[in-house]
């Protein structure tokens, strides 16, 4: 009997290679802690083959289950919902201050919880979120090295590909995964390098340019997201607080930075679904009054939407806001991916609640007092959604009120 | 495709079941640590079910994978081996301190690491146990409710059945572990219930006789093992520091107690090879004076068994003497498992290294120091070996040198 193999082994095995040492640039006696769906094994494996070769201190992975998660809203008592195993989460922030590398493997299926009741699902998001706040700390702080990366699970393949047969539908999204991750040349790594130079050429001209906001508009969109003080562009390579140059996102097209968060105001359409935590919330549209959301909806997820926006204070603010041309890759791929690795390096994008500290001049010495004062916004929850399209149009906005096309009809102008 | 199922779903679900019910005895709100092969996933799911279902708070599993562990021999750099993930079980621990339930799934290669070097061997499994031993030390002081259980794994499967396709492997290792789990009959908790009264009346008898010390022999073996001041045998179900009664083992044959760590003198021979950590030590032969191991040989294996014995003061005394008639059900199978949980309920049994301070009576108020004062062991090990067999005699030895006889041929008196 042949087995098919819906994922060619030798690309896996190559995406591996590029997460370890594109993405992590993990260094010789750094341990690494990575986590990733059981299903993923085939693929950590392969990460810790090569993490061990990049001379890995120690490779730890932590293995979670979809049918596990759906068990416990199945048959766990309500008190379970407000639950987090904070001890794993004190222990990887402990990781993290011993230098411990990060890598996360996604894959699931974006709608692992859509039919679990949402109020639950919202609990547990807001237990899990709390109890991870120290270890989100670090990463979000630029302490380590880090990357994410993608599997191409079943059930996430069953979602972007609906009309397809399993395997072969897990094969086409391995694909597009592989595609987005530059692998597809004889040389991934150059490519890499070739990519992150094209991204700082991007960032030094916005840094050049110091604009004070960015206005959008498109259907359903007029918003003007004004920038932190002393912000600064970031995209593709960046170095971390332990001096290691690492891409924190496989693929990543976007380059982004910090918004001030009391000073956004208009209305936003989002231009794709939001997979959040295993529910999908569609057709986001929300309106800012300084800085703040003050009127949220959606389609669909609502009730998670507005618990998400309930976290805590940060969470109804920007804590990022992204350009992504509209001809990159990921989006000509025509694919929906309903997962964010994807779908925000796909289009424009903007981030509800804790910003990234490196993406201020200097960031890596301020403090977090100092980074509040200038506008950095600080939440228990970080989530990308996508509000750039083939219509989106920005312009710059300087100090002294002069306006600079930045992006029209979705691409740089 | 009908697609072949070695392990019987519903019977799988049962043992589950009894791990959650029985093993466990696991209480409403209760968290649950559990640690398991990736292998296991089905039988995880299941548990998973089963400890929501008895009203669990949170289930985290741990999965580990043989592959992984063999990258880091095949390829990390030697100051790997001297490291393990503290942070994890430290947070273990923490987790123990707040009342989590522990249950760990048995079930891989039991010779996963045979062909790497027993010195990188050795010395990873010393890291691991001085960065485990917080957390061992809340199992061996029994602060919690814990339970091991099995899950029978393809290659663990392939070592018990060298001779049988894999898939038939795997069908008889699990139909061995059912039936030695006590799940064949119609209601396996109550069949529980009664092999813990048969357990309990002969913890009761040893501790009617209060006997100073024990005297094996057998071929190859003349052995005393003196008991510690104020020991108390146990066997079967149990109650833990927090007031739960569980079955730390499933399967469980033994009954056991703390031998007096400067009181064991002779010789012995291990009467089936020994799997420590994914490496066989077979023959092992060792003399005692005074307590502590003086020499010790084995056929197999015998550099892991060294370091082993050097892990610290501790590990060349005694911490556990345990006796299972040789009509066990576990024996009578006629099958070695290389899997201590299995191998150590057919035969009667000692312990390297740490004792269990339940063993001792009104252990849970005794201090460290009082545990040592009446000869209880203590070691970052505890490591069982079997020295029982067909031939074994054992006599129990009075306060006033008289005798009585506890085991004839390998059953009881
Ligand atoms: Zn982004
Ligand atoms: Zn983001
Ligand atoms: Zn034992
Ligand atoms: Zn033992």
């Amino acid at each position: 009997m042949t087995q098919l193999t819906p994922i060619a082994p030798e690309r896996l095995d190559r995406l591996a290679d590029v997460a370890v040492r594109v993405g992590l640039n993990l260094q010789p006696g750094q341990d690494l802690l990575l986590t990733a769906p059981a299903e993923a094994l085939p693929f950590v494996r392969r990460i810790a083959a090569h993490a061990y070769r990049a001379g890995a201190g120690l490779v730890t992975p932590i293995l979670s289950d979809a049918e596990i998660a759906r068990a416990r809203f199945r048959d766990a008592p309500d008190a379970s919902f407000d639950k987090a195993p904070d001890w794993l989460y004190r222990g990887m922030a402990e990781a993290f201050s011993e230098n411990t590398a990060r890598m996360a493997i996604v894959g699931e299926d974006p709608m692992m919880l859509a039919g679990e009741d949402p109020e639950k699902v919202a609990r547990a998001n807001k237990a899990t979120s709390l109890a991870y706040r120290p270890a989100l700390e670090k990463i979000a702080g630029f302490d380590i090295n880090w990357t994410l990366a993608a599997y191409p699970g079943a059930a996430w393949a069953a979602r972007v590909f609906p009309d397809l047969p399993e395997v072969e539908a897990q094969a086409r999204l391995a694909e597009a995964i592989f595609a987005a991750s530059r692998l597809d040349g004889d040389d991934p790594v150059a490519a890499w390098s070739a990519h992150n130079a094209d991204l700082r050429a991007r960032t030094e001209w916005l840094n050049g340019k110091q604009f004070a906001a960015l206005h959008f508009t498109g259907p359903g969109t007029d918003l003007t997201v004004g920038l932190a003080d002393g912000h600064e562009w970031h995209g593709g390579a960046s170095t971390a607080k332990n001096g290691v140059t690492c891409n924190p996102n496989i693929p990543t097209e976007e380059v982004f930075t910090t918004p001030h968060a009391q000073r956004v105001e208009g209305h936003v359409r989002a231009t794709k679904p939001l997979s959040h935590q295993g529910t999908l919330i569609e057709e986001i549209a929300v309106r800012f009054e300084a800085g703040r959301i003050v009127e949220a909806h959606a389609t669909k997820g609502e009730t998670v939407l507005q618990k998400v926006l309930d976290s805590d204070e940060g969470a109804r603010r920007l804590g990022e806001v992204a350009l992504v041309p509209h001809s990159s890759p990921i989006s000509q791929s025509g694919l929906l991916f309903y997962n964010t690795l994807f779908d925000e390096n796909a289009a424009c994008h903007i981030a509800l609640g804790q910003c990234y500290s490196k993406c201020f001049r200097g960031g890596a010495d301020l403090s977090p007092e100092q980074i509040a004062a200038q506008g950095g916004n600080s939440s228990i929850i970080h989530i990308d959604w996508m509000i750039g399209s083939a219509e989106t149009d920005i312009d710059g906005i300087r100090e002294d009120g002069s306006r600079v096309p930045v992006f029209r009809k979705g691409e740089w102008a």
